[in-house]
């Protein structure tokens, strides 16, 4: 596995509660190259529980989320031929997420995000998204992916 | 407001991450009817970001969840003419969510997530989902609830 984009996103971008590498209280989904796919993997914690066994379905939402917006960013860097630690940064945002439950999600497993993409513009990247379980597919989800806007990247910069 | 409906939950079914009252960790989302809408309110936490100053969607996304399978079950309930704490629950599950983030949420205020019945049937309901913020739309979303089935309450009952 390659280097995970999260682990590339400048500092003043890498606070996200999903996968930024400086939230002390955070996921930390982590996306990387897998072949032409891009893989995420997450153990959640015994609490995230919907029912007694089975995993939380805002958790599963949010490893879609970032794994989505991740795979988005590697995508549009693989694109433009260059390195993710280049300027300026390609960060995405979700404007939109979908996750079709499949079946109960097991707890007390890793899961696997693989994902795929199935649009690539400039500005927008659409990602289908698996979630599986011990072996089981669990969960489908697709991110439509926005390139943060210039602007508010300086803003952030300025703190 | 009336009574919130995941106050209700049974024991055995009151462990949701995002909105269970005996989940330590939890986010517990409570959602209840405010004339023929469903309301829940949910203050983020200061970590619950997804860039400086903005919520995260994965928590977004969590509060239309939980807020949608408790917005089914409401409806469930008022449309048999039974009162919430009657036997046997009628709990839902998610099928789909789905999410559109309209602008960046801003992070500090409570969350106003108003639900709105589009579907009923005995074992289905369609939830619409605004999420508002300082009066402003931030995020729609809409979750697809089924009725746990019988033979899933039965074995968590056992344990």
């Amino acid at each position: 596995m390659t280097t995970a984009i999260q682990d590339t996103y400048p500092d003043d971008v890498a606070h996200c509660y999903g996968c930024g590498k400086l939230n002390q209280h955070g996921l930390h989904v982590r996306s990387a190259w897998d072949g032409d796919e891009t893989r995420a993997v997450l153990l959640p914690q015994p609490y995230h529980t919907a029912i007694p066994g089975y995993v939380y379905g805002g958790l599963i939402a949010s490893l879609i989320d970032c794994h989505g917006t991740g795979s988005a960013a590697l995508a549009a860097y693989r694109a433009a031929g260059r390195p993710t630690d280049s300027q300026p940064p390609l960060r995405f945002l979700t404007a939109s997420l979908h996750v079709d439950y499949l079946r109960p999600t097991p707890l007390g497993v890793p899961l696997e995000a693989r994902g795929r993409i199935v649009e690539l513009k400039p500005r927008k990247v659409i990602v289908d998204i698996t979630v599986t379980a011990a072996g089981e597919l669990c969960a489908r989800g697709q991110v439509v992916a926005v390139l943060m806007p210039e602007s508010l990247l300086e803003r952030l910069r300025q703190g």
